[in-house]
């Protein structure tokens, strides 16, 4: 939909600001608790965390013709803009607490764009269990972007699950299946907070994080700097949408797998050594979501070869994942 | 400064993002801790809060075209951007804790306008005390923003100062000097932390704000909604730059103190029979910041009375204060 109006009785910039941000509240409604705990006071008191938990925080945004288009309905982008975020608390093993949202955007945003996308923000936050405290609306020319911050917190005792710990025989897993965000899911992935909790109770994990830029530049996330990595090629779970993409671009699948961005599933590492097949009745018998074995981490014997190898690949592989701001 | 540059060597876009994450974290230097409790891991995880405080949030931003200009230092912006959110910090009687930055912007905006801005985040964050755990940078087209979310907390056991509790008969103060702000004030005020925990710890103070849209305006954040107030124009501490901008504006400079922005200063109420000459006696023993009663809250007899009234005011004074997005 487009977020655009020419008709200013249908803009925000009719309405005000004191005016749209009581139009906000009550669009949000009960994922919104009232002040000082929530929007309407100089600053929102948030509730305690709970004992012996750690607080996580993450920030990311999505911006018109960046994130999201006109191709997008405004509940799509609201999904988006929390699920992105959400998975980042999943990568740490954390569970979402509460969110802040700041929105900047032209005053030719339309009142009927911006009302179901703050109905769906609301509809995410009661889905994943956080609440919306508070935020800020600016105006911006040409502009429409929101900008979420949110908290979490891991359970105690479990500690969060940082990137960067595999050791060299980590056994490195995916959930879901890769390279199919282009047809559509990136405005419809699920955010894997039960798999990541349940990863942070596990015993055998030893890094986390999720897939936001692609796996050929993220299986790095869970590799401290001197190692590599070896990935099975026959082993990837190739999403249907990557097969379906790789048609109608002239590449391979593995290209979609390995360089589209926001598959926003789950990269982790065992301890060398887990028996894997037992990791996996356990997590088949606790969780719905597909997980498979893509590899492990290896030391790097010349210090200037490739972090990532392969096994199973075709002869011309580009792995490079999803550069920003180029 | 012109944030933008036509040289492509010397822009951002030119860095990609690694890159820039890498710089960014590099200027911040020691004001950014170590991943996992800062930058570099899916999410930052955080100090828990002291035992018995209260967690607050505020978030606020900066836009080029909007907060800031190509007349403005890139250490002016980053100094507006810290202190408009330590203000509400500040108004509600806590210290800062921690801050995620949310950078959107267009890759031609130049390394040089970039660098010095990062620099003196860390230097308004050291210099108040918290700390920079995390953000994202997002590209976006023809936009320079920088989104803020500020954490602070309280002092144990004194509960944040809120807005809207004044009581008929509360005398209410501002800090400072209010209307300058035009001039230059909004980009060198000092946030009142000092002030605002001082008076979260006094017995007096029923309610607090900061004053961001103008006294005009923001009167009302002191008082719950049935009530009005008085304010003596006479005893009002007019900035000398107020009275500089009236000459050139054409307007009284009462104007300027009830309708300008940015003034950032505290205003408060007490309750009913306190003490003034002694309240005031005992700020100016300990602080050093200036404090005016401006005049007092007052009931409405009729409910369709305008909820701001004058003594000694000029005959014609308007005074709405700023109103964003028109």
């Amino acid at each position: 939909m487009n977020p655009y109006t020419e008709d200013q009785s249908q803009s925000i910039g009719s309405l005000g600001e004191s005016k749209l941000i009581e139009q906000l509240k009550d669009w949000l409604g009960d994922a919104a608790p009232a002040a000082p705990f929530g929007m309407g006071d100089d600053c929102a008191v948030l509730p305690f965390p709970s004992p012996g938990a750690q607080q996580l925080v993450t920030a990311d945004p999505i911006i018109y013709g960046k994130h999201f288009d006109a191709q997008v309905s405004p509940a799509q982008a609201a999904a988006k803009l929390m699920r992105r975020n959400l998975s980042d608390i999943a990568a740490m093993g954390g569970r979402p607490t509460h969110a802040i949202i700041c929105l900047a955007l032209d005053p030719k945003v339309s009142i009927s764009w911006i009302e179901p996308f703050y109905k769906a923000l609301a509809e995410e936050a009661k889905r994943f269990q956080c609440v919306i405290v508070g935020g800020d609306v600016s105006s911006a020319d040409h502009f429409l972007g929101a900008f979420l911050t949110l908290y979490g917190e891991t359970s105690a005792p479990h500690p969060p699950l940082l990137r960067h710990s595999a050791q060299v025989g980590s056994p490195i897993f995916v959930t879901g299946s890769l390279g199919g965000t282009r047809l559509k899911k990136h405005h419809s992935f699920i955010p894997r907070i039960s798999e990541g909790q349940w990863l942070a109770r596990s015993e055998h994990c030893l890094s986390c994080s999720d897939l936001s830029d692609g796996l050929g530049k993220d299986f790095a996330n869970v590799l401290p700097p001197a190692l590599g990595c070896e990935i099975d090629c026959s082993q990837l779970p190739i999403a249907d949408d990557a097969i379906e993409t790789a048609k109608s671009s002239g590449k391979d699948a593995l290209y979609h797998v390995f360089n589209d961005g926001e598959d926003f599933e789950l990269i982790f590492a065992l301890k060398p050594g887990t028996a894997v097949d037992s990791f996996l009745t356990q997590w088949r018998k606790e969780l719905q979501t597909p997980v498979t074995k893509i590899g492990y981490a290896t030391s790097r014997t010349v210090s200037k070869a490739p972090r990532l190898s392969f096994k199973n690949a075709p002869q011309s592989l580009s792995a490079n994942g999803y550069e920003h701001l180029r």
